[in-house]
């Protein structure tokens, strides 16, 4: 096992991370940002280095930087959390040129499953259900309307470089296409320096369910069952929980067995997670794969009782799998909450600001993820996540009166500090979520509601 | 079900069963004493009522006031949490008298097993296996001497009333035995108001290890395995864990089942909790059964998935267990850590003080239960506990990491206020911990290493 793993993150998990290594007796190091000196893993974890100022170019994003640090601690491997350069193959190549362990799948397969086009097909020719629509990029505006209206409207635009919901467009209107074409062409180019597009046909009143798999790369993968991800504000997670609530047993075997062969058929190697649409009618389609560690992977620790940061470790540090399909018995429901540092009222505007007061809450089958405390600073440079709680219950009623309960009893305060809690719980009392009956349209129908202001991009969450 | 409860307690167990109140949908009244207008209980419930002042009589022992309370806020239930009035049959039967349903097992039951001689001498006839001893209240030191030379020395002086590792003392000389049993006579009646003691042959090296049951009145019954509670100082526990390590097979089934069987022949009704001592041949031997819910619950909530509160509150309300025996699994191993606000290197005296700083730990398998909040007062009135710090992991060796890595998360400053987790830290690193090896004698020997004062008898925690 390594004796010392540098976490090329921040926030939430990169102390999630470090916390795994403290318990494996691995040395952790953080990088940390001018704006992240105070932070929560700068303090928990064993060494902490200054890579650079924000925005994140010049510091978690800064490749010689963070390889100079590693290089520096002596860290025999990086992890990289989520976001920022997690999914990046030349960065995966850059830590390999300079023997250091990337921990999460070979380049090539990162490669291939990134360009999410490519990933679409090498899937389909594994078996999987891809939506149909275009084989690879789209070459003009016109070949997106021929597509569109062979496939049928409504479809969908993304970008072939996207990932965590942002660059996309819904069309329901063949005249809408070209100037969606556009707009969304533009996005991706400004966000992930990549302006290709792809598309595909779009499900009304789908649901989001993904299921995650570990993968030794000698032949040992598992998969941990599926996460409900449908509760989203604008292609963005909100509230995930699992198992997937009525979904027939028999879709989510073909989903978990679908996410296997597809790891098999790539060569996949470490944690990653296959992302499924699913229809009102239980059929279900390939949306994209993940490269990494997940925001929501707390809720497939809680039922399953696995560490996947842990799994994460043993895997790139070139051991087995120490157990089978078999011995992962899901029990009972899991569900997680992601508490934003923004204003419901003004469009989820982030709001930054110094706390006051941070009290998280506690009790039975709570699980707290934050690198908030009292005094921190949430900064204006960075995505506007504040913490995760995640409860366990029995059933899926009282998990979501756990929830419920553990969002009552945070005490959040600050000057100009706003939270996602109001809004969380008026969520988890929908008929709709109570019922499980929820699809990636409700939070958005719920926000138009409260006559929120013309919606803006979400800021670029690198 | 009920609609109101009001819970007679205080600290972090107020706040637990408050929690439970709350995603049962049922409205919680707090009631407080003068020193615990701030506290967490009082901010969360629903409704909270002032009491008294401080010392414990005028508050929290205080049944007018507390039963007026009942009645002023409509409550139809009180919990008594553990401490207190918790065991009081009198109590018990002026909330029957006043129309409030008692959250406990019914007085009679409550007068039987509190006689801890009598209650031996009950188990006894049901079978349980008792340590030789006195056949109820010692009449003299003359007897506890011809008891003692019949039973073989150490023996244990008791209270009667006791509970709580409290009123207790070993003799291992014949010409020590009088002045033990003054002296204990004397403890006896200052903390419990009865100065009846009863004795038993004491066991050295032995392990404290305890059965959780619940009982509907209705002929269900259920134990939910077992917690090894041997890391104790002074007789008060400071570690405890499920399933109790290196326990044969055999042992536990045979526990637990005389558990069940004692509660049957008793007629219990309720959650409560069987202690037994085991010998280093793994005999075991009943030493008391506590009608209430323990300090250490939450270790069985990790293992078994069960809400013990929720249960309490069930059955009280009349309604028959909803799970049998078979599922019941307990699955994995937990630990709990109580962090007191106490300076082990002054014999643990309590350190009250204002909290300027406390950040709990959080992530993976860590629950937290505690009353304490940034800003907090640790007063000088209750009782020194701090916050229980209790992790899950699939196996022992992963749960001893993780709890020591959520020790060396906790943050906490305050003037004047020492706390007991660097203590905790090398009672969890020490070998005969680690090994699953300790007896109840592991921390006095710790302690006696440090060059500790004389120690005093601890507070009277009522």
């Amino acid at each position: 096992m390594f004796s010392t793993v540098l976490i090329a993150n921040r926030g939430e998990i990169a102390l999630r991370v470090a916390r795994t290594c403290r318990e494996m007796g691995i040395r952790s190091v953080a990088v940390y940002s001018t704006a992240d000196r105070e932070s929560a893993v700068v303090r928990f974890a064993d060494e902490a280095v200054h890579i650079g100022p924000p925005p994140a170019r010049s510091s978690y994003l800064n490749m010689p930087a963070i390889i100079e640090a590693a290089r520096n601690t002596g860290a025999e491997a990086i992890h990289p959390g989520y976001g920022f350069l997690s999914e990046d193959p030349d960065f995966a190549e850059i830590c390999e040129a300079n023997g250091i362990t990337f921990i999460g799948p070979p380049p090539h397969v990162m490669q291939r499953l990134g360009d999410k086009s490519e990933a679409r097909a090498v899937m389909a020719a594994a078996g999987l259900p891809v939506l149909p629509g275009s084989d690879g990029a789209l070459g003009s505006p016109t070949e997106a309307a021929e597509i569109a209206a062979r496939v049928g409207y409504p479809v969908i635009l993304k970008a072939v470089a996207g990932g965590g919901g942002r660059g996309m467009s819904v069309v329901r209107d063949p005249d809408e296409l070209a100037w969606a074409y556009q707009d969304t062409r533009a996005r991706a180019r400004a966000v992930f320096g990549d302006e290709r597009l792809y598309l595909e046909r779009y499900i009304d009143r789908a649901r989001h369910v993904e299921v995650q798999v570990l993968c030794d790369g000698r032949g040992g993968a598992v998969h941990l069952g599926e996460r409900d991800c449908s509760a989203q504000r604008r292609h963005q997670k909100l509230v995930e929980e699992s198992p997937a609530p009525n979904l027939p047993a028999e879709t989510r075997e073909a989903m978990c067995a679908a996410a296997l062969r597809g790891a098999t058929a790539v060569g996949y190697v470490g944690a990653g997670t296959f992302e499924f649409v699913v229809t009102p009618a239980n059929r279900f389609h390939l949306l994209e794969i993940n490269c990494r560690i997940q925001v929501e992977h707390p809720v497939t620790e809680m039922v399953t009782g696995v560490d996947i940061v842990r799994e994460q470790l043993t895997i790139a540090a070139g051991a087995p799998l120490t157990f089978g399909q078999d011995d992962v018995v899901p029990r009972g429901v899991a569900i997680e909450c992601r508490i934003n540092a923004e204003d419901p009222a003004r469009a989820f505007a982030p709001t930054p600001g110094r706390l006051t007061e941070f009290v998280p809450p506690g009790g039975p089958c709570v699980r707290i993820d934050t690198h908030a405390y009292p005094g921190w600073t949430v900064g204006p440079d960075y995505d506007s996540l504040l913490a995760k709680a995640i409860v366990w219950a029995p059933d899926r009623e009282r998990a979501i009166a756990r929830a419920e309960r553990a969002l009552g009893e945070f005490r959040v305060a600050g000057g100009g500090v706003h939270t996602t809690l109001g809004f969380l719980r008026r969520l988890l009392a929908h008929p709709r979520f109570r019922a499980g009956e929820h699809t990636t349209d409700l939070v958005d129908t719920m926000t138009s509601n409260v006559a929120e202001p013309a919606p803006a991009e979400p800021a670029p969450v690198p």
